[in-house]
Protein backbone atom coordinates (compact mmCIF):
# COMPACT_ATOMS: atom_id res chain seq x y z
CA UNK A 1 0.00 0.00 0.00
CA UNK A 2 3.01 2.27 0.87
CA UNK A 3 4.86 1.56 -2.81
CA UNK A 4 1.65 2.31 -4.62
CA UNK A 5 0.52 5.16 -2.73
CA UNK A 6 4.44 6.62 -3.17
CA UNK A 7 4.63 5.76 -7.15
CA UNK A 8 0.55 7.22 -7.20
CA UNK A 9 1.75 10.59 -5.62
CA UNK A 10 6.35 10.71 -6.47
CA UNK A 11 5.70 9.66 -9.83
CA UNK A 12 7.80 6.36 -10.95
CA UNK A 13 10.97 8.44 -11.15
CA UNK A 14 10.40 10.69 -7.50
CA UNK A 15 9.88 7.32 -5.93
CA UNK A 16 12.26 4.46 -4.53
CA UNK A 17 12.74 1.57 -3.11
CA UNK A 18 14.71 3.11 0.24
CA UNK A 19 11.33 5.61 0.05
CA UNK A 20 9.03 3.17 0.68
CA UNK A 21 11.24 0.34 2.90
CA UNK A 22 11.84 3.79 5.17
CA UNK A 23 7.67 4.61 5.18
CA UNK A 24 6.63 1.47 5.92
CA UNK A 25 9.44 1.15 8.82
CA UNK A 26 11.45 -1.72 6.77
CA UNK A 27 15.06 -2.73 5.57
CA UNK A 28 15.19 -1.57 1.94
CA UNK A 29 16.63 -5.02 1.67
CA UNK A 30 13.58 -6.55 2.76
CA UNK A 31 12.02 -4.78 0.01
CA UNK A 32 14.51 -5.85 -2.38
CA UNK A 33 14.17 -9.47 -1.30
CA UNK A 34 10.65 -9.93 -1.65
CA UNK A 35 9.46 -7.70 -4.78
CA UNK A 36 12.85 -7.75 -6.68
CA UNK A 37 13.60 -4.52 -8.55
CA UNK A 38 12.07 -1.10 -8.58
CA UNK A 39 10.31 -1.90 -11.75
CA UNK A 40 9.30 -5.26 -10.81
CA UNK A 41 7.69 -3.45 -7.80
CA UNK A 42 5.79 -1.25 -9.58
CA UNK A 43 4.09 -3.97 -12.02
CA UNK A 44 3.22 -5.40 -9.01
CA UNK A 45 1.23 -3.01 -7.40
CA UNK A 46 0.06 -1.45 -10.48
CA UNK A 47 -1.74 -5.00 -10.46
CA UNK A 48 -3.37 -4.90 -7.05
CA UNK A 49 -5.67 -2.70 -6.77
CA UNK A 50 -8.47 -4.62 -9.62
CA UNK A 51 -8.70 -8.19 -10.07
CA UNK A 52 -7.73 -8.42 -13.78
CA UNK A 53 -8.51 -11.81 -14.59
CA UNK A 54 -11.78 -11.72 -13.28
CA UNK A 55 -12.61 -8.97 -15.64
CA UNK A 56 -12.50 -10.71 -19.05
CA UNK A 57 -14.93 -13.47 -18.68
CA UNK A 58 -17.37 -10.93 -16.77
CA UNK A 59 -16.70 -9.17 -19.97
CA UNK A 60 -17.03 -11.59 -22.63
CA UNK A 61 -19.93 -13.23 -21.21
CA UNK A 62 -23.65 -11.90 -22.91
CA UNK A 63 -24.87 -10.04 -26.00
CA UNK A 64 -21.98 -9.48 -28.51
CA UNK A 65 -23.90 -6.32 -29.20
CA UNK A 66 -23.19 -5.32 -25.67
CA UNK A 67 -19.52 -6.00 -25.85
CA UNK A 68 -18.83 -2.42 -25.97
CA UNK A 69 -21.08 -1.39 -23.02
CA UNK A 70 -20.18 -4.20 -20.89
CA UNK A 71 -16.07 -3.36 -20.80
CA UNK A 72 -17.42 0.47 -20.91
CA UNK A 73 -19.19 -0.61 -17.34
CA UNK A 74 -16.19 -2.31 -15.82
CA UNK A 75 -13.70 0.08 -17.26
CA UNK A 76 -15.63 3.40 -15.21
CA UNK A 77 -16.39 0.32 -12.63
CA UNK A 78 -12.73 0.64 -12.03
CA UNK A 79 -12.24 4.04 -12.32
CA UNK A 80 -14.82 5.49 -10.10
CA UNK A 81 -13.36 3.76 -7.59
CA UNK A 82 -11.02 5.98 -5.60
CA UNK A 83 -8.64 3.63 -4.81
CA UNK A 84 -8.04 1.78 -7.96
CA UNK A 85 -8.41 5.37 -9.43
CA UNK A 86 -5.81 6.69 -7.50
CA UNK A 87 -3.51 3.53 -8.40
CA UNK A 88 -4.26 3.60 -12.31
CA UNK A 89 -3.73 7.78 -12.93
CA UNK A 90 -0.05 6.92 -10.83
CA UNK A 91 0.64 4.35 -13.65
CA UNK A 92 -0.58 6.50 -16.54
CA UNK A 93 1.22 9.40 -14.72
CA UNK A 94 4.53 7.44 -14.54
CA UNK A 95 3.84 6.23 -18.03
CA UNK A 96 3.56 9.34 -19.56
CA UNK A 97 6.49 11.30 -18.16
CA UNK A 98 9.34 8.23 -17.43
CA UNK A 99 10.36 5.57 -20.14
CA UNK A 100 11.12 3.25 -17.54
CA UNK A 101 7.35 3.13 -16.35
CA UNK A 102 6.39 3.11 -19.69
CA UNK A 103 8.19 -0.16 -20.61
CA UNK A 104 6.61 -1.58 -17.06
CA UNK A 105 2.73 -0.39 -17.42
CA UNK A 106 2.25 -0.74 -21.06
CA UNK A 107 1.38 -3.92 -21.31
CA UNK A 108 -0.48 -4.26 -17.92
CA UNK A 109 -4.13 -3.77 -18.96
CA UNK A 110 -3.80 -4.45 -22.68
CA UNK A 111 -1.69 -7.93 -22.75
CA UNK A 112 -4.09 -8.72 -19.50
CA UNK A 113 -7.32 -7.78 -20.28
CA UNK A 114 -7.96 -6.60 -23.60
CA UNK A 115 -6.10 -8.62 -26.05
CA UNK A 116 -7.98 -11.88 -24.14
CA UNK A 117 -10.90 -10.51 -24.67
CA UNK A 118 -10.49 -9.47 -28.65
CA UNK A 119 -9.10 -12.82 -28.80
CA UNK A 120 -12.20 -14.82 -26.87
CA UNK A 121 -14.71 -13.41 -29.09
CA UNK A 122 -12.42 -14.24 -32.18
CA UNK A 123 -11.71 -10.45 -33.56
CA UNK A 124 -9.26 -10.78 -36.22
CA UNK A 125 -6.16 -7.98 -35.40
CA UNK A 126 -6.62 -8.58 -31.65
CA UNK A 127 -3.97 -6.33 -30.71
CA UNK A 128 -4.35 -3.68 -33.03
CA UNK A 129 -7.86 -3.77 -31.49
CA UNK A 130 -6.98 -3.78 -27.84
CA UNK A 131 -4.47 -1.04 -28.42
CA UNK A 132 -6.98 1.24 -29.98
CA UNK A 133 -9.08 0.20 -26.90
CA UNK A 134 -5.90 1.43 -24.23
CA UNK A 135 -5.67 4.50 -26.55
CA UNK A 136 -9.72 5.26 -25.97
CA UNK A 137 -9.40 4.75 -22.36
CA UNK A 138 -5.99 6.47 -21.21
CA UNK A 139 -8.01 9.33 -23.14
CA UNK A 140 -10.49 9.25 -21.08
CA UNK A 141 -8.17 8.72 -17.71
CA UNK A 142 -6.50 11.52 -19.01
CA UNK A 143 -9.05 13.94 -19.88
CA UNK A 144 -11.56 13.09 -17.12
CA UNK A 145 -9.41 12.61 -14.24
CA UNK A 146 -6.01 13.63 -14.76
CA UNK A 147 -6.29 17.08 -17.05
CA UNK A 148 -10.19 17.17 -15.95
CA UNK A 149 -11.54 18.53 -19.07
CA UNK A 150 -15.46 19.79 -18.98
CA UNK A 151 -17.75 18.60 -19.28
CA UNK A 152 -16.66 15.34 -19.53
CA UNK A 153 -14.79 15.90 -15.81
CA UNK A 154 -18.44 16.01 -14.34
CA UNK A 155 -20.41 14.08 -16.08
CA UNK A 156 -22.16 10.85 -14.57
CA UNK A 157 -20.54 8.21 -15.24
CA UNK A 158 -23.76 6.63 -16.40
CA UNK A 159 -23.61 9.02 -19.41
CA UNK A 160 -19.51 8.69 -19.75
CA UNK A 161 -20.31 4.63 -20.39
CA UNK A 162 -23.41 6.10 -23.06
CA UNK A 163 -21.47 8.06 -24.71
CA UNK A 164 -18.33 5.53 -24.77
CA UNK A 165 -19.47 2.56 -25.49
CA UNK A 166 -20.57 2.63 -29.51
CA UNK A 167 -16.50 3.15 -29.45
CA UNK A 168 -15.37 0.48 -27.92
CA UNK A 169 -18.42 -1.77 -29.34
CA UNK A 170 -16.84 -0.45 -32.91
CA UNK A 171 -13.18 -1.10 -31.86
CA UNK A 172 -13.78 -5.06 -30.22
CA UNK A 173 -16.37 -5.98 -33.60
CA UNK A 174 -16.34 -4.10 -36.34
CA UNK A 175 -14.35 -3.65 -39.52
CA UNK A 176 -11.23 -0.97 -38.95
CA UNK A 177 -10.92 -0.24 -42.51
CA UNK A 178 -13.18 1.53 -43.97
CA UNK A 179 -16.37 -0.99 -46.15
CA UNK A 180 -15.40 -1.70 -50.14
CA UNK A 181 -18.86 0.14 -51.19
CA UNK A 182 -16.68 3.29 -49.93
CA UNK A 183 -16.84 5.63 -52.33
CA UNK A 184 -13.39 7.05 -51.23
CA UNK A 185 -10.43 6.26 -53.50
CA UNK A 186 -8.32 3.93 -52.22
CA UNK A 187 -5.62 4.37 -49.43
CA UNK A 188 -2.14 3.64 -50.40
CA UNK A 189 -0.12 2.75 -47.30
CA UNK B 1 11.97 27.41 -30.68
CA UNK B 2 14.30 27.21 -27.15
CA UNK B 3 11.81 27.51 -25.21
CA UNK B 4 9.18 25.04 -26.72
CA UNK B 5 12.03 22.74 -27.10
CA UNK B 6 12.96 22.91 -23.05
CA UNK B 7 8.71 22.47 -22.80
CA UNK B 8 9.06 19.33 -24.00
CA UNK B 9 12.19 17.81 -23.19
CA UNK B 10 12.09 18.91 -19.61
CA UNK B 11 8.39 19.12 -18.83
CA UNK B 12 6.58 21.94 -17.45
CA UNK B 13 8.09 21.51 -14.43
CA UNK B 14 11.68 21.56 -15.40
CA UNK B 15 11.46 24.53 -16.99
CA UNK B 16 12.37 27.42 -15.87
CA UNK B 17 12.23 31.13 -17.49
CA UNK B 18 16.09 31.28 -16.19
CA UNK B 19 16.87 28.49 -18.16
CA UNK B 20 15.63 29.43 -21.40
CA UNK B 21 17.28 32.46 -21.38
CA UNK B 22 20.14 31.09 -20.88
CA UNK B 23 20.25 28.78 -23.50
CA UNK B 24 18.60 31.48 -25.70
CA UNK B 25 21.79 33.65 -24.47
CA UNK B 26 19.48 36.75 -23.62
CA UNK B 27 17.88 38.04 -20.09
CA UNK B 28 15.88 36.13 -18.22
CA UNK B 29 13.92 39.61 -17.84
CA UNK B 30 13.91 40.09 -21.42
CA UNK B 31 12.34 36.90 -21.99
CA UNK B 32 9.64 37.97 -18.75
CA UNK B 33 9.27 41.42 -20.86
CA UNK B 34 7.80 39.63 -23.78
CA UNK B 35 6.35 36.25 -23.00
CA UNK B 36 5.29 37.46 -18.93
CA UNK B 37 4.98 34.19 -16.63
CA UNK B 38 6.12 30.70 -17.14
CA UNK B 39 2.25 29.92 -17.54
CA UNK B 40 1.66 32.21 -20.42
CA UNK B 41 5.30 31.50 -22.28
CA UNK B 42 4.12 27.78 -22.04
CA UNK B 43 0.67 28.93 -23.56
CA UNK B 44 1.92 30.87 -26.36
CA UNK B 45 4.84 28.29 -27.43
CA UNK B 46 2.22 25.44 -27.45
CA UNK B 47 -0.05 27.78 -29.96
CA UNK B 48 2.90 27.85 -32.39
CA UNK B 49 4.00 24.82 -33.95
CA UNK B 50 0.45 24.27 -36.74
CA UNK B 51 -2.76 27.01 -37.14
CA UNK B 52 -5.33 26.41 -35.10
CA UNK B 53 -7.67 28.96 -36.77
CA UNK B 54 -7.59 27.47 -39.85
CA UNK B 55 -8.04 23.75 -39.18
CA UNK B 56 -11.78 24.75 -38.08
CA UNK B 57 -13.18 26.16 -41.52
CA UNK B 58 -11.35 23.21 -43.54
CA UNK B 59 -13.01 20.51 -40.70
CA UNK B 60 -15.96 21.50 -41.40
CA UNK B 61 -16.50 22.13 -45.39
CA UNK B 62 -17.43 19.00 -47.15
CA UNK B 63 -20.14 16.04 -46.43
CA UNK B 64 -21.53 16.21 -43.03
CA UNK B 65 -21.12 12.23 -43.05
CA UNK B 66 -16.94 12.50 -43.26
CA UNK B 67 -16.94 14.98 -40.35
CA UNK B 68 -14.81 12.82 -38.44
CA UNK B 69 -12.48 11.89 -41.19
CA UNK B 70 -11.35 14.94 -41.66
CA UNK B 71 -11.02 15.51 -38.18
CA UNK B 72 -8.85 12.45 -37.87
CA UNK B 73 -6.80 13.28 -41.07
CA UNK B 74 -6.38 16.95 -39.84
CA UNK B 75 -5.28 15.36 -36.21
CA UNK B 76 -2.83 12.63 -37.73
CA UNK B 77 -1.23 15.50 -40.29
CA UNK B 78 -0.43 17.26 -37.00
CA UNK B 79 1.08 14.62 -34.98
CA UNK B 80 2.72 12.95 -37.84
CA UNK B 81 4.80 16.12 -38.56
CA UNK B 82 8.06 15.28 -36.21
CA UNK B 83 8.16 19.39 -34.95
CA UNK B 84 4.32 19.46 -33.70
CA UNK B 85 3.77 16.09 -32.43
CA UNK B 86 7.50 17.11 -30.41
CA UNK B 87 5.20 19.99 -29.01
CA UNK B 88 2.22 18.39 -28.55
CA UNK B 89 3.68 15.89 -26.53
CA UNK B 90 5.31 18.21 -24.60
CA UNK B 91 1.98 19.44 -23.81
CA UNK B 92 0.71 16.19 -22.69
CA UNK B 93 3.33 14.92 -20.88
CA UNK B 94 3.22 18.45 -18.85
CA UNK B 95 -0.76 18.40 -18.89
CA UNK B 96 -0.35 15.04 -17.78
CA UNK B 97 2.20 15.17 -14.61
CA UNK B 98 1.64 19.61 -13.49
CA UNK B 99 -1.69 21.23 -12.02
CA UNK B 100 -0.04 24.64 -13.59
CA UNK B 101 0.50 23.03 -17.05
CA UNK B 102 -2.51 21.26 -16.67
CA UNK B 103 -4.59 24.38 -16.56
CA UNK B 104 -2.48 26.09 -18.96
CA UNK B 105 -3.05 23.33 -21.45
CA UNK B 106 -6.69 22.19 -21.02
CA UNK B 107 -8.52 25.01 -22.57
CA UNK B 108 -5.83 24.95 -26.14
CA UNK B 109 -7.07 22.25 -28.60
CA UNK B 110 -10.46 21.86 -27.17
CA UNK B 111 -11.67 25.44 -26.78
CA UNK B 112 -10.02 26.54 -30.35
CA UNK B 113 -10.77 23.77 -32.59
CA UNK B 114 -12.69 21.08 -31.87
CA UNK B 115 -15.41 23.33 -29.73
CA UNK B 116 -16.22 25.49 -32.58
CA UNK B 117 -16.32 22.79 -35.07
CA UNK B 118 -19.07 20.92 -32.94
CA UNK B 119 -21.02 24.37 -32.87
CA UNK B 120 -20.72 25.33 -36.46
CA UNK B 121 -22.07 21.54 -37.16
CA UNK B 122 -25.09 22.72 -34.90
CA UNK B 123 -24.95 19.87 -32.40
CA UNK B 124 -26.54 19.63 -29.24
CA UNK B 125 -23.85 19.15 -26.21
CA UNK B 126 -20.85 20.77 -28.34
CA UNK B 127 -18.38 21.29 -25.69
CA UNK B 128 -19.37 17.74 -24.36
CA UNK B 129 -18.48 16.72 -27.86
CA UNK B 130 -15.51 18.30 -27.95
CA UNK B 131 -14.62 17.29 -25.08
CA UNK B 132 -15.21 13.38 -25.71
CA UNK B 133 -13.03 14.31 -28.87
CA UNK B 134 -10.07 15.41 -26.81
CA UNK B 135 -10.29 12.49 -24.69
CA UNK B 136 -10.05 9.90 -27.97
CA UNK B 137 -6.99 12.24 -29.16
CA UNK B 138 -5.06 12.67 -26.17
CA UNK B 139 -5.44 8.29 -25.83
CA UNK B 140 -3.95 8.22 -29.57
CA UNK B 141 -1.34 10.67 -28.35
CA UNK B 142 -0.26 8.72 -25.57
CA UNK B 143 -0.96 5.02 -26.38
CA UNK B 144 0.80 5.74 -30.13
CA UNK B 145 3.57 8.65 -29.52
CA UNK B 146 4.34 8.55 -25.69
CA UNK B 147 3.76 5.63 -24.57
CA UNK B 148 4.65 3.05 -27.87
CA UNK B 149 1.61 0.90 -26.99
CA UNK B 150 2.03 -1.86 -29.78
CA UNK B 151 0.87 -2.11 -32.58
CA UNK B 152 -0.57 1.15 -32.85
CA UNK B 153 2.43 3.11 -32.29
CA UNK B 154 3.72 1.43 -35.75
CA UNK B 155 0.74 1.52 -37.64
CA UNK B 156 0.57 3.33 -40.86
CA UNK B 157 -1.08 6.70 -40.43
CA UNK B 158 -4.05 5.39 -42.98
CA UNK B 159 -4.59 2.69 -40.82
CA UNK B 160 -5.16 5.43 -37.84
CA UNK B 161 -7.51 7.49 -39.93
CA UNK B 162 -9.44 4.71 -41.03
CA UNK B 163 -9.77 3.54 -37.27
CA UNK B 164 -10.39 6.69 -35.18
CA UNK B 165 -12.60 8.42 -38.10
CA UNK B 166 -16.29 6.61 -36.84
CA UNK B 167 -15.35 6.84 -33.24
CA UNK B 168 -14.91 11.17 -33.88
CA UNK B 169 -17.73 11.16 -36.33
CA UNK B 170 -20.20 9.35 -33.58
CA UNK B 171 -18.87 11.97 -30.84
CA UNK B 172 -19.80 14.62 -33.50
CA UNK B 173 -22.96 14.40 -35.03
CA UNK B 174 -24.53 11.07 -33.08
CA UNK B 175 -26.57 10.78 -30.30
CA UNK B 176 -24.34 10.01 -26.90
CA UNK B 177 -27.62 8.44 -24.82
CA UNK B 178 -28.67 5.33 -26.13
CA UNK B 179 -32.05 5.52 -28.21
CA UNK B 180 -35.03 4.45 -26.74
CA UNK B 181 -35.70 1.88 -28.96
CA UNK B 182 -32.45 0.44 -26.59
CA UNK B 183 -33.94 -2.35 -24.93
CA UNK B 184 -32.32 -2.06 -22.14
CA UNK B 185 -33.36 -0.39 -18.86
CA UNK B 186 -33.58 3.18 -18.47
CA UNK B 187 -30.52 4.80 -16.65
CA UNK B 188 -31.08 7.02 -13.83
CA UNK B 189 -27.96 9.34 -13.54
Amino acid sequence: VTARRQFANLGYEGTTIRGIAKEAGVDPALVHHFFGSKKELFASVTTFPFELEEAMPRIIEGPRSELGRRLAEWALGVLEDPESREAINGIVRAGVSDQGAADASRELVTAEVLVPIAKGIDADEPELRASLINAQLVGLIVARYIVAVEPLASLPAERVIDAISPSLQRYLTRPLRPSQSNTRKPHTT
